[in-house]
């Protein structure tokens, strides 16, 4: 069960490029994406409304797709306005249209009803998109139910074990106790590491001071996008704190990961993480880039094997420990929000 | 469901050769085929009867099969003729023999009931064997519903697009209305493109004549067997008609398409494309073939990926178009023909 | 359908060395085996106890093994030690802990309920394990029911048709009716080839004396573990009996075949071929167990090709030969055994 009525990310604007015709599938429905002549981007769903044949194997025409089996034509708006052989397409063959939007570098679609899809909604992601913060857009695919993905992110101390020669390092992180919040729509969670004396491994060789270290996590994640965005600084012991003052020898970082359920046990997994000092710097860019790969490939080896056993035996029994208050607090909103979706009758996609 | 009563084909006769043991799935049902020392084929459904080894992992042995598992032998009959360790086998060791007719080049399998298995039922496929005919036997396997090959057959506007490049070519193909006639037990179309100007992408360097081009397509389709018939004919314009004259510089052609299931989403497709002319060049025989099955190839990738999209969506809410006629057609007395067998008592097969 | 209450064979000894976790699944559960510092063995399901993710992608630690996801760490009797960030682990995080025993080189498991883990009823494979007697301990995967791997076992005369060219040879082995005995808790089989006049395929070139030969095989199957125990001897005609005197230049040899269902559809088979003359010949040792290894090839490409069968036909309508007496009596004994555990309460495990 997915929560619909939200903006989800469906691809990275590069993408979509030229007179490609891009197929994802977005929870459980598999989408067509391609641009018009203005540049804006159209979402259809990837089925010709005649004997299901993929658009996605059809050509690009101006501001339409054609489906190569018979030949329809169908427009942004999923109209169908070509149907060979006739003046005008038999009635009944429009096929489904997803409110889509460009922002921060991806294309947003909006997967319930149209009626309530406002741009308004869409996360803020802005330091994808700005000139002050470099970042490569990155993706990986997950064969895992999105709920263990955002399981992952809601519990830190997996850091000091997992990651512990990348993104973590320090056992200080699973002895740390986070604050938990409940915000709108999601938690925030608030891990302080003060005065550490050795940078994370996925820091060492560019560290920008010497001495002690106050390390911190803030983070950000909400129901309907699953989108998580984080506040990642290790800053000179003393000088700085989340919400003042921070020194200029900081190692300040902005992460985004986002997870669009692609069915129900596989998902898609879009991620940046931006930095603000030697952005000039494209090497340095590539180079952080491909150590916080390493530790998502790390994240999604476990993630995956975790999913291969609940295959076999569902999640009935798992334990709980003291570092999962951020986790069950996550699932309990999300349940309330699937249960509530449910009983007001918005449509549920099952994948 | 599949109409069972009826002559399949199970192979070319060139796929069963000397001792070897051939085996097939035909209707959802394993079948091995090997020669006698007459030369005439066996058909045996490939279990042996004890423990339900494969016979085709078995040994020829002159008239019969020995399984290889413990030794039992069986004769075209399907009846068991040893046991090791006894001098005659035990009772209820037979194995089904299906009623099985080499025609065309090719072995016929009679499917349901035996005693209803009369050879004149075959169909004729005369070209495929005719000397005054070339062709080469072909095969291609479908992860598909044999059904959905079968509308592809019933709607030739897919020439237009599909093919654009190869069989087709021109996209009045597609602005055609063909002429539908319900036959016995099948589908007549007869599809007629007057004065064209070029030849269709397949037969260019091989033109045998210059000017103004009458086209046509005229076949039949029949259920049992899904045997597909046509005379395919670029001729002269205004010297020739499918009923009367044809001007002999014609570039006459009969093709025959076969649709045996092999499972409800995988079919064997058997084909031929036979020519009158240059009929002593081979070189010729093998280029026009190798462009055919390019054609072919198109039509398994497009329907393939039809595949997939009904497999997770069923085929419910399909659009009907004006070029839908003669498929709507066929497909209705198909159901008819299931229904009425379903009805009566005829054994259905379901894979 | 499983019987629990018994020790199966999980690994050989070598496979479970240093610090290895080493994972295999048993009767459908997922085990971890790894040694404790004294270097007796700990058998846990491999599954951590708080999010399940595998304990065989974590860490051994001393006499312990730690969950490398969030950290926790589990003893060798599956009592959860260490919560990271509490001082004591949360209540309810033990994970299963199965009885295990070395014996004959191997890890034997009881897989039903540990009270009736009584070391006393683990099988006799002492020539395994018998310096006077060398072989080498050996595997084989199979994707194949436990039961089909038994029903061969229980029926040699395959000898004569799976293994014309390795173990059997001679049709005789199929001409031979066995003796058939029940036994505690299974099956023993005589089967007596006198007066042969050439070795076994797999014996040619290490042969131990000339002239004519008494061959036999007597064996026994026991239900639970499924442990299949043979005396195997080709001994000059006339000269020795199963039950007396040996001549010392017979060729003697000691198998020992035992099957662990693994799923409902796949089996482990842990394999010896013990011989008591070359023993100091290593090369001899090798040879013969690659001749073996390939006549036990043999048997799992006509058992998987059998398997392949049962998916789609089930086992309803298989017929029976005479030779088949020892075979359908195991098969009643152990459906008897599986019915009585069912009616007593023993857990059945379903894979």
């Amino acid at each position: 069960m997915f929560v619909t009525n939200a903006w989800y990310v469906g691809a990275w604007s590069h993408e979509v490029q030229g007179t490609a015709l891009f197929s994802r599938k977005l929870l459980g429905e598999q989408i067509v994406f391609f641009r018009k002549t203005d540049g804006t981007v159209a979402a259809l769903r990837d089925r010709c409304s005649h004997r299901f044949a993929p658009l996605s194997t059809g050509r690009h025409e101006g501001d339409c797709v054609r489906c190569m089996y018979h030949g329809l034509v169908f427009d942004a708006a999923g109209t169908c306005t070509e149907e060979p052989g006739r003046s005008r397409p038999s009635p009944g063959l429009d096929v489904q249209a997803y409110p889509v939007e460009e922002r921060w570098k991806q294309l947003w679609v909006w997967m319930g009803d149209p009626a309530l899809a406002d741009p308004g909604l869409i996360p803020d992601c802005t330091y994808q998109d700005d000139p002050a913060w470099a970042s490569i857009p990155a993706y990986i695919h997950y064969d895992a139910d999105y709920r263990l993905i955002l399981d992952n992110l809601m519990d830190f101390s997996h850091l000091s074990f997992v990651h512990e020669n990348t993104l973590g390092g320090s056992r200080s992180i699973a002895a740390t106790r986070p604050k938990v919040e409940r915000i709108d729509d999601g938690v925030r969670m608030t891990r302080m590491y003060p005065v550490e004396h050795s940078f994370a491994p996925y820091l060492r060789g560019f560290e920008t001071f010497s001495g002690p270290i106050d390390r911190w996590h803030v983070y950000e994640l909400r129901i309907g996008g699953n989108v998580f965005t984080m506040d990642s600084v290790s800053a000179p012991a003393g000088t700085s704190t989340p919400d003042g003052y921070r020194d200029p020898r900081s190692m300040q970082f902005r992460a985004t990961q986002i997870v669009t359920p692609e069915t129900a046990h596989s998902s898609h997994f879009f991620w940046t993480y931006a930095h603000n000092f030697n952005i000039q710097d494209a090497n340095f860019t590539r180079k952080l880039a491909s150590r916080i790969n390493e530790g998502f490939v790390e994240d999604k080896l476990m993630i995956e094997a975790q999913q291969k056993v609940i295959d076999g035996d569902g999640e009935d029994g798992m334990g709980y420990i003291l570092a999962d208050n951020g986790l069950a607090l996550f699932r309990r909103m999300l349940d309330e929000r699937l249960q509530s979706d449910a009983k007001t009758g918005v449509r549920a996609v099952a994948a």
